[in-house]
């Protein structure tokens, strides 16, 4: 059996991942006089009169909810809330696993805009954190921007934010390996979503100067058809030679290619056409834009996908585990630049590069840790 | 310390009673490709391509939504959203520790009606069922027959129909152990909110021809003022002597006083101005409508609380474990009426009743596999 076939089977024999426990015990009618009635409504009393007494006396400042409409589900598209419940049930078992984070599905049955916004708002109660995830861009944007506006618990859009996080730190740690000069290197973007954006926003904010955005329709720049606002923000401040073309076209030359867009969209020629010690992050998810053997076998020095099975694991799985247990412990309301770019730092050097290792395993708990400490410490600064 | 206070500590040292917990291992990169990505794009792919199949690979089949607006916490009312989980997530740990189902608890900040219900429609593709808890009346009528029609699967409003079932339960045997026969007794029920107003439908429905409903402004009666539509539909069916005045004048001569209101309502005058052998069952929670030694020492022969540290607590915690249990395992789409009599009788039944005993503790397990293999039964004939 494959990974797809043993997986189907371990979700049936389970039904799903996860199930809830208790953390108190429930055996006599005293256990049950102190957990609920008439114990508990002392607890619901004390919070009544004051709300942030529901961060000590509740599950709250521990748990974050995980919420997606369904649309951008792995690199498979819109499937609807059922389908990605897979999917979430999978991030809050690394949640728990690696950061004792207690994460909640929640698959909602709409792609309302408005109808997201006020979805999480009535749900804030609940959460010491928010993390929206699978949701199709350019909805996303909106979304994440004006929840950030309205919540006062953090919300971060893991595949924006997150996959930007660890593309940055795989660029580093790329960098140390290969001795290219990160603000120096030539770098080609496919994918104009919600992570493409994301990482674009990231490495400009780095500084890097040489970047070429590609989507479905081809190399972006200022002044194409069908370029989105958030495209169109980008394509301002990127694709400078104003190179027009295809993705083979935006290929040639270029240190490194960052794949966030489907499977199989580059082939050996086009690594073939890249600059010396090619880097290739080909991260779609199930099927990677290019299969390692290949990338390797035209000539890339290191390569990245996004899945579990190939060595250089380049996925956020690395990342939001340990983000929001820095956020949720040092009660943390906004994601800022200044904790990414502290996260992938420390996410880069938590381990010692190389060329099959340019980033820690997500089995790797010390990661958490060291994440963690660099959001607590980069509120502080 | 008294409960109160010692169950402050409790959910204090724990931060609340419930967390998450991952069914797979969850060590290694195998682990990893299997629970999540790539071998996960396979399971969503087949929920995607067959929404049924998400009751198979997801833990959707053994999974409730608790949801509630906090507009009617135990007694003691209108308390918000975040003073609700305390009581939530007392109700998921007895969910899990007593049916083994895993229940979420979804404390909302809306108390719309419109929005409460689109809430409840958003969720759905996570659920086999829904739990509605602590929502005012008469919100919650609508509420309920609104999800009702709405839904594809079941919904519960535990405040009304496990209250309802709880209660008729308690009477069968009340009747059992007093030599009283049930169509006979002459009832007085204080409190018109989501239970009293389930409590006399379902009575009427068992054909109890003796009931006087009372609220906060008295006895009620067709004609009143201050009579939202549903205390009306029940107005026309009870009181038939048109008694009016307050609870006290409602108590002379009765059987059986319901109290399902708030504390310390009731005297032992009114308990002594009763007919023969008079039965209490005084729900109010935390504090019931009269303590039990008063009411033994104005000469009641059986005494009924909603409370786990008195004897005979006729709480709906014996009715919604088991009621999910069953709907879960039966695929049941609605809680009808037939279903309510069922476990009414099974939970009555799986009791040798006596006056410290009317009801099974909760604590026993017997009773949610009772109660489950009833709903199943009802759902057959």
């Amino acid at each position: 059996m494959n990974y797809f076939q043993k997986s189907l089977a371990l979700h049936k024999k389970h039904r799903g991942k996860i199930e809830i426990k208790s953390k108190v015990p429930l055996k006599t009618r005293d256990d049950l006089s102190l957990a609920y009635t008439p114990g508990v409504a002392a607890v619901s009393s004390a919070i009544g009169k004051d709300k942030r007494k529901s961060w000590e006396l509740t599950n709250r400042a521990n748990q974050v909810a995980i919420v997606t409409d369904g649309t951008a589900i792995l690199g498979l598209g819109d499937l609807g809330p059922e389908a990605a419940m897979p999917v979430m049930e999978g991030k809050y078992i690394i949640f728990k696993e690696f950061a004792d984070v207690d994460a909640m599905p929640l698959c909602i049955n709409t792609k309302d805009v408005d109808e997201i916004v006020k979805f999480v708002k009535q749900i804030e109660p609940n959460f010491g954190g928010i993390n929206l995830e699978d949701i199709s861009a350019p909805r996303c944007f909106e979304i994440l921007e004006r929840l950030e506006k309205d919540l006062n618990i953090p919300v971060f859009h893991d595949d924006q934010d997150g996959t930007a996080i660890v593309v940055l730190a795989a660029l580093i740690n790329a960098c140390r390996v290969t001795g290219k000069v990160i603000k120096n290197l030539k770098i080609v973007l496919n994918g104009g979503g919600a992570a493409g954006i994301a990482i674009a926003r990231l490495l400009l904010h780095q500084g890097i100067g040489d970047l070429i955005m590609v989507d479905s329709r081809g190399i972006i720049y200022a002044g194409r058809k069908n370029v989105n606002p958030y495209k169109l923000e980008i394509a301002k401040k990127t694709n400078k030679k104003k190179v027009r073309g295809e993705l083979k076209d935006a290929m040639v030359g270029a240190d490194v290619f960052i794949g966030v867009s489907k499977g199989n969209l580059v082939d050996e020629k086009m690594v073939k056409s890249m600059a010396k010690k090619p880097i290739i992050f080909a991260m779609a998810n199930p099927i990677p834009e290019i299969m390692p053997g290949a990338a390797y076998a035209a000539g890339a020095v290191i390569v990245g996908t996004g899945r579990s099975d190939f060595a250089n694991q380049i996925n956020n799985a690395l990342v939001f585990p340990g983000i929001f247990r820095g956020l949720l412990d040092g009660k943390i309301k906004q994601v800022t630049t200044k904790i990414k770019v502290a996260v992938a730092m420390a996410l880069a050097y938590s381990v010692k590069p190389e060329k099959n290792k340019i980033l820690p395993l997500v089995t790797d708990k010390k990661v958490v840790k060291a994440i963690a400490a660099a959001v607590r410490r980069a509120k502080r600064i």
